[in-house]
């Protein structure tokens, strides 16, 4: 046995009061034998345990445990949380299941490794010092160059290299948001249905949510409550989450008419505005806002790959010093690796021959989806039609709820999921969200005929 | 011209008001040639426009923008902050520049980047689904096991792997542990002169330092004032920071005593526990804690590279939970791949290996550093003899201060910082930081030589 193994059980022993405090060892010919080891090596450890205090020698009588080895003090230990750790911890909202990520993954299955890996050799090696440094908190310079280029080419962005900043992703945008923007009993306006996960953030920082329904043109901006204090609100423009449609220019212009009557700052989360298949998608809603109310949020996970971890918001002029401030306090920013061959990828034209091809991809699934859940379930499932996303949203009409199909659907495993968890009211339970982005049409057929066989069985 | 360019020219010409609302747009032969592109391109470019709202064709008249266009509120955006917001903005210590990262840097030039480049390639693999999916919040299960075993061999820590939690680095841990605990006007126990990065973010918590000064054996554990109602202490037992010293057996099991009485929580930053340069470094804190008040932070920043950004919590039971919905709430976890190449380089030796050249690299350093400035300057500067860490901690004697040395130092771009950023307190500014881990032993003899010969001119 090696010396620090026999270090390490004799600290344990010690510790854990085998040997009590005050106690005499055994002799070291006896204790070597019960541990194993030779004389030598158990000496060794014993002048490393005499050198940290745990022992002492007494000349002429012996290794003896010291007094003063900590023996635990029996308390239970009782950690003083604080206001926002007690709302995480008791509230029952933050119980439920949100899905945008983990569940309703994009497998970008003809994603180029080969490319990518051939930008990430690049940078790996010893003569380049960019691993060597901590990076800007702000994030890679090149790659703020290459997002702010492709969302003004995309997505009709306004914005330039020094507005956009590097997050680990939507998430921690929106955690570095909700804290500079959320005090306990702040009003925030939402999307109801919505993406749930950006709700938990706020309603941990102590946020009152107001939700405001939404119909195939998005949030209906004109059932915001008139006495509605909010000072921030939540959409998702492009693309609405989680049951579709592109918010229209009307609601849009209502929208940044409301902000401006309230001082009211927008968080435009664009999840996967890229990922339209039909036409030019509508420039996202920040390009309209001439103030610098609205703060844009994009990510890297639906279009590359979700454990890239990669995000990036642009905020306005007034956002810029505090979030960047923020960021920097609370995580040094992100690695520097993948931000480079990020840069690479997309500056070199990787990124939108990729999205060109998922576009393809999708668009074909989605309407052989659409085609299939129309022939078969037309009467008593609708659903919306917009081309764009990686899920079709249904609501099943007839009385039909989700628990009704749901548990006969799970031994199937077909990435349909209930709609209930993405409602802040109790009252909606009729939709479905199917995920077909990760289905061969081949599947896609036969996950159809499997729907359609539970759901007319039941009416 | 490209459609999607003449789009752009003409939306952003729509909403910068170069064409008002209302307004009637030139005729298109006209337009076309303005913007050095073809009819037909334009054509398409003013349809979408149109699609969207900002244009409408009145047919025989022409083609005008919409009276909705936006144009801008005219109302300065003045957000409404946070009190998180607010302190963060308004704190003068946070003002002041923080070092242990960006500033006193570990170079590890000697990083086996082939070997990496090796590990990083085996899960480049389109075969792989690792990158496709969202990791596990907590961490990528391989690598919390080889961070469990490794904290056990290397620095005595007793968990297991579900204890592990991976993070971005020490900052992150910070963060999520000053929201769990932190509430405004808490106290918390600290070192004087210490980590002020982790101070910034307790502060910007709301938290009310007690600065406890530190001498050659950590922090002075009886100086912790008897009235404390403290239920946080932050210290860096290995290798106190910045002074240098680890902390001694009796301090330790003072500190573990007071927070038993306290009812207090500990935080172990073991950021360079590691870079011990002579003998076996005393085990972690946290192999004393019986009652499960330690939390222990480690890093792979120093020994592997800063741009990697992973860093490690080590949790008692009580705390996981919240740490990890934290977690999951904040941001969804680290980058899979970097987790899944750290997992094998780990596991496979290589972190040992290259841990165990690093230690050689910097004991011939250090060792350098010392004798030349003994030799060099031993009247006039007095130095922590602590074989540990990548810098060397000097004070001034003799009424030198800082500012006598550093403005001098500055055209010679050598690794020495003033030691004053660190205090608490507004007496300190005798000492310097020299960070020898970036320096040649050329460099180191020839660094003394510069900085004895300005110390010395102002004797």
């Amino acid at each position: 046995m090696r010396q620090r193994q026999v270090y390490e059980i004799l600290h344990q022993q010690i510790l854990s009061g085998i040997y009590p405090p005050g106690s005499r060892l055994p002799a070291s010919r006896q204790l070597a034998a019960e541990l194993g080891t030779s004389r030598m090596t158990l000496q060794t450890a014993v002048q490393q345990l005499v050198a940290e205090g745990l022992l002492l020698t007494r000349p002429g009588s012996g290794v003896y445990v010291a007094e003063t080895v900590p023996s635990g003090s029996g308390h239970p230990v009782e950690p003083h949380f604080s206001a926002w750790a007690e709302r995480l911890r008791h509230a029952p909202f933050l119980q439920r299941q949100g899905m945008r990520g983990s569940q309703l993954r994009s497998f970008a299955a003809s994603f180029p490794y080969d490319i990518w890996r051939r930008m990430l050799g690049r940078y790996l090696s010893t003569d380049d010092a960019i691993l060597n440094r901590y990076g800007s908190p702000a994030g890679f310079g090149p790659l703020r160059e290459a997002i702010a280029a492709k969302v003004a080419r995309l997505r009709g962005v306004n914005c330039t290299a020094e507005q956009v900043i590097i997050v680990s992703g939507i998430q921690q945008a929106l955690d570095i948001l909700a804290r500079l923007l959320i005090d306990p009993g702040d009003e925030v306006v939402v999307e109801n249905p919505g993406y749930v996960s950006a709700y938990r953030v706020f309603v941990v920082y102590g946020a009152d949510l107001q939700p405001v329904p939404v119909d195939r043109s998005g949030m209906i901006v004109s059932d915001i409550l008139a006495e509605s204090r909010a000072r921030l609100a939540f959409v998702t423009p492009a693309n609405q989450f989680p049951r579709g449609g592109a918010m229209s220019l009307e609601r849009r212009l209502a929208l940044l008419d409301w902000a401006a009557r309230q001082q009211a700052l927008i968080i435009e989360d664009d999840y996967d505005g890229e990922l339209r298949y039909d036409g030019q998608p509508l420039a996202a809603l920040q390009s309209l806002d001439r103030d610098g109310r609205v703060i844009y949020l994009g990510t890297f996970s639906k279009v590359l790959f979700p454990a890239l971890r990669l995000g990036y918001v642009i905020l306005p002029e007034v956002l810029h010093r505090p979030f960047l401030h923020a960021r920097q306090l609370l995580d040094r920013g992100a690695p520097t690796l993948t931000q480079a061959a990020a840069a690479d990828f997309i500056a070199e034209g990787h990124f939108e021959r990729h999205l060109k091809k998922l576009r393809q991809l999708y668009r074909v699934r989605r309407q052989l989806l659409v085609e299939s859940l129309e022939s078969r379930l037309g009467s008593i499932v609708r659903f919306t039609g917009e081309p764009a996303g990686l899920h079709v949203w249904l609501t099943l009409t007839g009385g039909l709820s989700e628990g009704d199909v749901l548990p006969r659907l799970q031994a199937h495993e077909l990435p349909i999921y209930p709609g209930s968890p993405y409602f802040l009211t109790p009252d909606a339970s009729t939709n479905l969200i199917f995920n077909f982005s990760e289905l061969t049409e081949e599947q896609i057929v036969a996950s159809v005929d499997i729907l359609g066989r539970e759901i007319l069985s039941k009416v």
